[in-house]
């Protein structure tokens, strides 16, 4: 068994890479920039889109399908969107043996098709709101690919919704960040900073772009789901028109919110360590792994083996089917068997060998902190969903305290400079400047606004301008 | 609220179109042979989706996701593969701003990305097998779309498996068959003949397909479902090769099986019926519509509102969360508001007026057979699952009788056409020609060979070349 991931702290890209590599999450496709998603990886995304989806459906949406090619017209009808998002279009421009007449795009994004068909479905109020989310892949060409965080294909669900009101349409948008901030804090362990993005860093087409920003262990920072008002742009762009309750037409207002298999990136470069994944037990697909082992062949097959399936049936009975494994791959040496596991990010691992027969006790292993403990056979049930609770927990506080220890407010452009060469991390200033000044300050820093805090208000002197009015934001070297 | 649809017997295609429409299912989209699922279609997917993978998983299976696009020289790979897909491919020519180096195709299929990925994971017979689904969308150019039944883009689950031995892929390949016969048969209440496909309508590049084939009600066949045997073919053209348990190397043997959303289709004319849709509980999204109701608007929302409220509740803690829902369209007539299930296919409507709360028994009306029944709210979670239980089996017994007295053996060619042209229908007939006189058969009558039934290993003399030897077939005009 290979343990070979280099160190974090040698060479944090390569770690990443290798940590993807050891737990066989992905891999590069044949087709640059594009990726494979093994079945350890996709069994990530199906936990994270089934809980993301709970959430989704509690709060009213439902799902639907839009087609993944769009006429490259579409994109046209909105000046920034097509700014934003053509450079990094796939264009089929044949299909079925013939030259297509209008090239078609691989959707980069769907506000455009969708915007034209809520066109036709919506007529009166009472059509409003329309609450539709998609699960899908989308395809925005990358010329500096990374997995999971930047492919040219990416899975992704988009939320896109329509509403009477403007008032209606800012609660949705507002609603949708609260969803994602809840279910990254809760599931995913993953501590997020809620706010503002910049002029200079919104959605192409959007009023306001919301977003959550998490901050990975080399403390840069990572976008991990963004939620949209796009005002009456799309509505106007693609005539999404309505006969309000006066019996006048009214333009309908939009929202649209996104989170992607990005999330997976943000989870290994929060929790993974140098022997591998650490999965947080909220989003782990397999939360237990039980290890019958001994030496003597007939002892294992008859004695470890049968005690070791009723404590897997036991806790699958608590935990859900496929939650809780039986390793038998007895072929393989018991650490062998151990490291297998742990490089998956498994957050627990009960070991049941001899001395454990003797004891009628388990060995405990938790994944995050290394930590033995022994559970007695009988105490398994009352005992192991409150270790995967203490586990979320521990992983969530860790990473908190990680980006509380390395957040800086900073009220100069020196001291912010200073700050992020020495040290790194969020910077938090008061910030009035234009979106040329954004620039500016990220083309001497390789930082940019992340976003302004959404839960403070308070006001201050610009530490770039010097201006007065200044709101509270977070600038980081980003992902 | 429009009742506009056309009845079957006047025009089974406008009636098929008219039913999707009436019940919101689908749109096409601004690309020509494209099309929008609706939530009230896509629910179903969903339905479909959860269902199915649960008997993947069941059966071993776990799922991953491969890139969309395919390096267009790849599907030249395998000979028989290119010439039966290449014709239909939408191509990528321009990325990123860029003319590409090697065109792409957007997969019409997987075979050959998943193959060449194969080839990188599998060394030894440790390895295998690998049994992997996706669920992903897939593009064949169509010139006559369909909604749901032929439209160049659709969704699916595209199954790919490797074994070191011929007897385990074809036992695999068998196994997902009867996953798709029992799956088809028990949730979406389908009745289909199992078989295997002639030469001349195999999957390019298999070496056997196998199909499962429902008769809808307009007589024609529809392929539901296709499991493939692809042999050593794509392990050859990608170089799947693996040590055996003796240090020799060797090719896999490789097996495909996919399912994709004409299901819809194939539910639509099955059951559907000139008031609309017609959904057996078991695929249903919403099983049951309460529908409180009173001329009083004070006594609707003070009594028939909290009693329906409290029928849901009882009915949703045993079938489940969105299962069975409040219907409180109160500007709408009861009458409209019965029909607007009723065209969604709601299994079935419980209505709560002043006549219900006076004898405490619920209006209870089966959307299969319109049948009443009263149910006293004590009995509701008693009778509530028998019926639905009644109404599933009953739709497939529907379905099945339809299709034996739809089904002729015929012994010559004449009462072949005769047969074929005054009754339609499955014509069942002993088979032995080649993929010259199946086109022959074709031309002359627009009916194809839609399998050997697997489960009649009986010979006969052939209909058509009056050579022995021929294997019982099933002949139909098609989808």
């Amino acid at each position: 068994m290979a343990r070979n991931i280099t160190p974090r702290e040698k060479d944090y890209s390569q770690w990443y890479l290798d940590v993807i590599k050891a737990a066989e999450m992905a891999d590069y496709a044949p087709v640059r920039g594009c990726m494979v998603i093994r079945p350890t990886g996709y069994a990530i995304w199906e936990s994270i889109q089934s809980q993301l989806d709970e959430r989704f459906k509690a709060t009213g949406h439902v799902n639907a399908y839009f087609p993944l090619l769009i006429p490259s017209s579409f994109l046209e009808k909105e000046a920034k969107h097509v700014e934003g998002f053509s450079p990094e279009c796939a264009v089929v421009t044949h299909a079925g043996g013939e030259e297509l007449e209008e090239p078609l795009v691989i959707r980069p994004t769907s506000e455009t098709v969708i915007g034209y068909m809520y066109s036709k479905w919506v007529q009166s109020w009472r059509d409003l709101p329309i609450l539709i989310n998609q699960w899908c892949n989308v395809l925005r060409w990358e010329k500096r690919p990374r997995l999971f965080l930047r492919t040219s294909e990416f899975l992704w669900q988009e939320g896109h919704t329509a509403h009477a009101t403007r008032e209606e349409a800012m609660e949705e948008t507002l609603r949708m960040l609260e969803v994602y901030r809840s279910f990254m804090e809760e599931v995913l362990a993953l501590p997020v900073v809620v706010g503002e993005k910049s002029e200079g860093e919104r959605f192409p087409g959007a009023e306001n772009t919301y977003t959550c920003e998490a901050m990975m262990t080399d403390k840069r920072a990572l976008q991990a789901g963004t939620s949209h008002f796009l005002g009456q742009n799309f509505a106007k762009a693609f005539d999404i028109k309505f006969q309000n309750r006066d019996g006048e037409l009214e333009y309908a207002w939009t929202t649209s919110w996104g989170a992607s298999t990005r999330l997976i990136g943000a989870i290994i470069m929060t929790h993974a360590d140098n022997d591998g994944l650490v999965l947080p037990p909220n989003v782990a697909p397999i939360k237990v792994v039980v290890i019958p082992m001994s030496p003597d062949q007939n002892r294992l097959q008859d004695i470890m083996l049968p005690e070791a399936q009723k404590i897997v049936e036991k806790l699958t009975a608590l935990l859900g089917r496929n939650r809780v494994i039986l390793d038998t791959q007895f072929h393989m040496r018991p650490g062998d068997r151990f490291f297998y596991h742990l490089q998956r990010g498994v957050p627990l691992r009960l070991e049941l060998g001899e001395a454990e027969m003797s004891s009628s006790c388990l060995r405990a292993v938790r994944r995050d902190t290394a930590e033995v403990l022994n559970i007695s056979f009988d105490a398994v049930e009352r005992e192991v969903p409150k270790l995967l609770d203490e586990i979320q927990r521990s992983l969530f506080e860790r990473a908190k305290a990680f980006r509380e220890s390395n957040t800086y407010q900073v009220s100069s452009f020196d001291e912010f400079k200073e700050v992020l060469n020495k040290k790194g991390g969020f910077i938090k200033a008061y910030f009035a400047g234009t979106p040329e000044e954004e620039r500016a300050i990220k083309e001497a820093t390789t930082a940019t606004v992340r976003c302004f805090l959404l839960d403070d208000s308070s006001e201050g002197t610009c530490f770039y301008t010097k201006k007065p009015g200044g709101r509270l934001a977070i600038f980081a070297k980003a992902y």
